[in-house]
């Protein structure tokens, strides 16, 4: 590894993004260092090395020059015309590692700490990644492993600390509807006085994350310093997690695993832990929605994905709960950020709601309050009630608000959504019998959400309700009417909603 | 798929090399139509489409260009100012498969072929196809679904047509100064009135290819119309495969291979055999060398490689014999381009060499010769021989390289070499009882092989040679004195050649 020729180079900056980091040299300087493109090059400024990928040019760079992205030269500290080193780098020492995983051997903790270093050092491209994951699907990995492995995760990225015990509630997702549980849940529970420091991804595949809903209401790209602060003075905090560098490896690893379409259920635990573990929680409470169309369709699979959490928050010192929630139909009344964050709030005003979404919010963070001594075994969602009727929860919800630099005093009518909407009305008298997850999903990423704010789905009946011919079911949302367009395609295409009748068929 | 937005984009060029066909979007460009970088969006010029990984820039485009690189332009038929068609891709039908696959499902010959056309296109990008590598290690392919992805690879490239049959000799390498046989045994097929176009690959870990070696004496990047032109005159050509456009998935995936240090023995087969068939290849000798160092290190492997080439030879119609060959020890006396080249001019103009390099490039010959009927079962060895002898090899050898631009009267001493040299000498009176292989190629990449040509390692004894003291045993060569240091360090630390006593030790 030392064995390959370094050369000095003038740095050159462009204000460029690359999905990777990269260095772009002149082919002459390339070729001379044995350099071709795609190779992974280390750059040393000063004492300190960084692994990027190398690109070439005729023209862009001039010999002995080397331009970087202009993000990438702030990371590295340097600016135009600074001399930096510049060398191919051979197989770096945690390749054996790899190598050894892809073999069928197991991984000591070091060899997992190694490879993670190297991996957020960004050493490693998509196609070592893939085959790290990929091996996955074959050859699970064990218990220690798995564990060896959410450690490295915590350890290669920052850590927060926090002067009390760390509450969360996290939910794995998969059910529209539910970015906006935890705007009930989290102000529940620090209104009993816990801290509930929660960080939330924003939407990936689904129509609204937590963060992006929050959104709505204040900032959630909140610092760690911020997060520290606002926790110490509300208890809570609604956060983005996705710019505090909490378990790096955890969103190059989930880039990959969206690539390929698939999503190892160890990964999946590895994910949430190593991300709670970086933000110090020591209590925390799992959600694992259930039904068709979400990421857990069968119970069976619900169970073991809960046994792997409670083998690994063991092993890694978290105390856990587990709740399987029904997730067969849209949580609450709404699809989308603007739409769910009117929904919690006017929850919050009026003391109810949906019940789908009020008794999940209410049983969620009643587990909390158990977990914490608040609650006695079993009458923690009698106490979530208490909190959330008296508007204690509300209360807290304002500060939260505040606290994040939004308005607490907004109402649900203040927070717009979309301009064009369509109503899709029931062509014949009947029940609701059926509402599909997917389809809900892909209408309301079609109208727009979660980058249009006010895009999505709104249902005046769900699963269960009479309706009359000419009833309103559901109204789509969004900015923009040709995404609108797009959306009713889809809504004709899928018929997302389901009606029957008494009546099946008349013969003649 | 049709549903996401497309717009129009104007286009600019930049003189950049990607490793990956590219467009730069400006931001704000790429956040109305939802893309992030590394998304892959589909770029429409008049009725043709092609897949692009997206990256954005603040500046470098404004809103409305989209910025490609130059080749990337030339490719696409497009240039500064033109007006084209950008939308995100959604997930490609073929992606299908590749699910499957991960499933541990079969795959059709269909889907085989929508996978590697889409491969071909770059719609996937490294994950996808580390994850069909990687695949194959845990989960390998049945015999017709080895087919199926063979005849895909060679679909969905460029396919050369042969008035008469095609015969073709070719190694699965690995072993140090195995790139000049060929420079040996084509002429001799030649030089016995069959057609033998041979390509070859240049060096990628190796100190040479065949490509690279053969390029010290004359042209090797030549067109297809080149080859069938030069084929037709001469018989034979010795070219680089590289830029012929065949089977262009494989060199896609020994990329990746490459990056994962994996090489599963399916997917070996199914890179040399489809190359052949692009080629028109009916009748082939494949030679698998041996021993430590090499890419097969044990019969056993090197057997189980060859009843796979046998059995996939036999679906896909062409006849085959494998040599398994002796590959313990460099193959003649030495290795680096320019020093093969002139050991294999030397042979073909003394009618004479080194043992490890005459008989092993007669045998391959002769069994060519076997299975054109030209000599009869057994006797291949004798007429390749008698053709070497009697200069008809080398007649052909000179029509060779004078058809591919080169000058056929050279000498083995015209052929410059490393200007920097150092020569190892035998500490000990003995004999020469190991040459590792793999250190030797490390030592010869170090000086500069296959870049510089004229570096590299000639060996003055060889296993089995008695040597007194201060002998030499090696020489290195190389063009730059740094390398030259680099490859003594390694010299020193590897002791690629071990000279052994009858005197162990001596006891007080």
């Amino acid at each position: 590894m030392g064995l390959t020729p370094k050369r000095a180079f003038k740095v050159k900056s462009i204000d460029m993004e690359f999905p990777q980091p990269v260095v772009i040299l002149n082919e002459d300087d390339a070729k001379e260092l044995g350099i071709v493109p795609g190779n992974i090059v280390l750059v040393t400024v000063g004492d300190t090395h960084r692994s990027v990928i190398a690109m070439t040019t005729r023209t862009m760079a001039q010999r002995g020059e080397c331009v970087f992205p202009l993000e990438l030269t702030k990371k590295l500290g340097i600016s135009n015309g600074d001399v930096i080193g510049l060398r191919l780098l051979g197989l770096p020492p945690s390749f054996n590692a790899l190598k050894k995983r892809l073999k069928g051997e197991k991984l000591s903790e070091g060899e997992f700490l190694a490879l993670l270093k190297d991996i957020v050092a960004g050493v490693y491209g998509e196609a070592e990644i893939a085959a790290f994951l990929v091996s996955q699907i074959y050859n699970p990995l064990t218990d220690s492993e798995l564990a060896y492995l959410i450690k490295a995760m915590v350890e290669t990225g920052a850590k927060v600390k926090f002067e009390e015990t760390v509450y969360d509630i996290h939910s794995v997702g998969g059910v529209p509807g539910n970015s906006k549980v935890a705007l009930l849940s989290v102000p529940i529970v620090a209104s009993a006085g816990l801290l509930i420091p929660k960080t939330s991804s924003r939407a990936i595949t689904s129509p609204a994350g937590t963060a992006d809903t929050m959104e709505v209401l204040a900032r959630v790209d909140l610092t760690v310093d911020e997060i520290v602060e606002i926790s110490r003075k509300v208890k809570g905090t609604l956060a983005w997690g996705g710019r505090l560098n909490l378990a790096p490896a955890d969103d190059i690893f989930v880039s990959i695993e969206r690539k390929l379409a698939i999503d190892p259920e160890q990964q999946m635990v590895a994910s949430i832990l190593s991300k709670k573990l970086a933000m110090g929680v020591e209590k925390l409470v799992i959600d694992i929605p259930v039904g068709h169309g979400t990421k857990v369709e069968e119970l069976k699979d619900a169970e073991s994905l809960a046994s792997i959490f409670i083998k690994q928050a063991g092993l890694l010192n978290i105390a856990i709960k587990v709740a399987i929630t029904y997730g067969g139909q849209p949580i609450g009344t709404s699809v989308g950020p603007a739409l769910e964050a009117r929904e919690a709030l006017k929850a919050h005003i009026e003391r109810r709601g949906s019940r789908s979404l009020i008794d999940k919010a209410l049983m969620l963070a009643g587990l909390v309050l158990e977990m914490s001594g608040k609650a006695h075994p079993g009458s923690g969602t009698d106490l979530a009630r208490d909190l959330f009727l008296s508007g204690k929860a509300y209360e807290k919800f304002k500060q939260i608000i505040e606290a994040q630099g939004g308005d607490p005093n907004i109402r649900p009518e203040d927070i717009p959504i979309g301009r064009y909407t369509f109503t899709l009305k029931s062509p014949i008298e009947g029940a609701v019998t059926y509402i599909d997850n997917a389809a809900i999903t892909i209408i309301a990423r079609a109208c727009g959400a979660p980058y249009d704010k006010g895009a999505g789905v709104e249902f005046h009946a769900k699963v269960g309700y009479r309706v009359s011919r000419g009833d309103p079911l559901m109204t789509i949302y969004s900015n923009s009417e040709t995404r609108l367009e797009d959306a009713l395609t889809l809504l004709r295409e899928y018929q997302p909603i389901v009606v029957e009748g008494m009546l099946v068929k008349t013969l003649p």
